[in-house]
């Protein structure tokens, strides 16, 4: 069984500064082990802090977007660019917030036969859209959004999780950061 | 002339909470204009800040990267992913960091017959790689990085500011953020 | 939780001519219910008949393929073509057979990263090529499985398999064939 | 003027399985010539045995479809899989059974430009859809087929035989099988 | 049998600049009937005048490529682009001119399987780059011909053949230009 | 800087022939200095005098479209195919045509977000299908610009735009025609 956390070596716990760390005990607290994201970001402390307040701001957020409904756009973008720590990790995170075991692999292969609603769809192809062809979308995206009953700001939402995880997608895969072996049995 | 800023309302600077206040006016200080990514950002306080703390700590950090390479994986990322916004504004920063008038649209069109040298484009086929095959990434990419004399925290920084810009250009090629006119003459 | 088996009636087992129902029989004894995709192809027995005989013409018989390795090149294949039934149905016997609860999440995303030997990475690149551009397979990518020391009946087996998979997740993926709820619990 | 069968040796007609062999013998009779498909799979006479039972399933049976039109879908979709053998060998069968000497080469090229009717434009858009995009067949592609007056079971003929070449056309790619001379100038 | 000549309606060939009719009826005289790519672009004399001197500039000059090779790239790179028009036609001239009844159906569909030399394989791995990807050529394309024994000025006639047959696949798609009857009888 | 012309060797335009030597007078006093596809292509006379004759005809004819609509298509279809040879040339001339310092960075980039007009963007549409998938073209595409009050022979000039710069774009690309340094600074 492999161990390595990423191509990077990984930082001691203990040597990092005290916000960092505290937001790696936290989160060690909350889950039982630490997601490998936390431990590959750390070594660079100004990176990490700046990709989890803009994970938290776009996350952990009120707004129209139930947090299952955010991690689908999460998973569904993530198997669009084949990330496995992403789709791994945030599939067990859909899996619990949506109370399905089955969601996960869903999503993350193929939406459009989940087990999710219409207006779940409408939202993902709008994610989708951002994910892989961005110059294109125009007024009749927001348009169909807007049919499904979802506001401007929902629209960003759903933009800003898709364009995230795009960056997060690609800093997985390059810096080659695995998923801790926790995820795979997590919410079944 | 269009002159909207994006998709979204702008908010008033005067009514931004103080540090954001503080940077557009910084930026508008030192440009003469404020890039219109600042005032579609600022809707969102939450989202400006986190967005700048990243871009800040990948575009003006010390390493083995000049600044003006940093922004040709800008502009040469931007360009596959046909994002107006960030092709404009970087090409612009491009040109004047690289004092090459004719830089910023040969990365942004094709960055193998620019006039930059052979560790360049192996730098930006690496990032170019992040941008779109992200999942192909390995160990020869970093191996053909090495050749050219770029350490591993090279690599890291040539992935993390193709993914940060991955993010960037979805962002704004979604919400329909409008390059300022000042840009397409600057540096020439 | 849908239960339909796919777009189309599901023919009563009773009234099925005696091999089919004996073979529906047989897999529901051995796993406890009965995968869908005998349900769905039981409704013309002569494609079903011949389906399964091709199935198991390359999946049970002997060679120097392992059986856990057989089932990684349909569910990267799989994978590669969207298809949610094969990469659920699939994911879940790869798991049995190569006793690893995180091989199915693994190849169907991005075997490059899988927890798996070199010489299975060079047997995917083969049966993914065969997939995605067979037009394109050539002396090189025999020589490929040679020096990884594959045999051309090898080659042919592997060839054969992702071709049949080829078959079988557009007839899924065209049927709508829904993969059994059992499936995502099995090995982990 | 190339012989080879395939890239591997073919067996001696005399000494296969008696079934294998009164098949070869049967087409030589009809056609006057072994087509190579059949001497390449008689290798291995279980998959020649589950191949041709799966080829006249679909090819052979009665239903909504004309003979000529199911030869459409294998050529068409043959075409988009750059598979020689099959566009050869089916492009003459399809110019016999529709006697037209000109709907081989029209339809593996360009079918929305080949002398064909309307509905059969909308039977080898479904086919092409299953053949290269069919995690992506949805309600709206059945929809679009019952405008043509296709019924269900049509459907599934046409997405059956379009799944079955994809397999044929990656098996003939990857193996290696020459159309046979005599293909070129039947039904000019 | 359709008898229109494009999408366009077509003059009276009598009613032609001299020199216009002249070439067509030239043509008619050598081949027996008047390819239908004259009459479409008689329409617009200039456009004729221009296309056809280019086409002669680089079809019927000296130079180190065959006849049959010229059309060997015409043939290959109009089937890449699905040019029904030029599939047809100059795979009647190719079989011509290679005496090969074969040919043009193979270099189609895939000319890496065709009965072609190793050095024509090369040189229609240059040209089909050219049709696709033409912004990647580069020196490595220069030195794979020159290891073929292939000159500069080779390159450039394969390039520009290549690049001539980009333009003609684009304007009979377009214009809807139908293969005249006869070409598809003719070499075989 | 550099300042070659192309990857192959400029004749002395003293030794060109007569009409050849007087077109790249005429432009060089037009224009103040010679564009390099001019001494690029003066190595083979005849093509020059093709090339020449079919882009005046496309480029200087009267008709539907104004003289800063064609050099849209051009520039838009170059952005397409990654030309940097016809993006800054022809970036250059748009601006000045259209009296837009923005338009050529913005058409080349992404015509969506470009300042043009609606009528503009169905005109780009067909060009770049055109450009890009050209067997595609069918009546919906000819009704599509009929809406927006094109006519037919306006479709016609778009089709042959948009293919003579996939012939020009290609060429520049496999030659390596560079741009002139002074194109970058016209039009701003």
């Amino acid at each position: 069984m492999p161990t390595a956390v990423s191509r990077f070596a990984t930082p001691e716990v203990a040597g990092l500064p005290e916000d960092v760390r505290a937001r790696i005990l936290a989160v060690q607290e909350k889950s039982g082990f630490v997601p490998n994201v936390f431990l590959a970001l750390a070594r660079r402390p100004d990176e990490f802090r700046a990709f989890f307040a803009y994970h938290d701001a776009l996350m952990e957020k009120k707004g129209g977007l139930s947090k299952a409904e955010r991690e689908m756009i999460v998973v569904a973008t993530s198997g669009a660019n084949d990330c496995l720590y992403c789709v791994v990790a945030h599939g067990a995170i859909l899996r619990i917030r949506a109370k399905n075991p089955r969601l996960g692999e869903q999503v993350a292969t193929n939406y459009a036969k989940a087990e999710i609603t219409e207006r779940q769809r409408a939202m993902l192809d709008f994610a989708l859209k951002v994910a892989t062809r961005s110059a294109a979308i125009g007024d009749e995206d927001y348009a169909a959004l807007d049919r499904h009953g979802f506001s401007d700001e929902d629209a960003w939402d759903i933009a800003a999780i898709a364009a995230m995880f795009a960056m997060s997608n690609r800093l997985a895969n390059a810096l080659g950061i695995r998923p801790n072996d926790e995820f795979y049995a997590m919410g079944r």
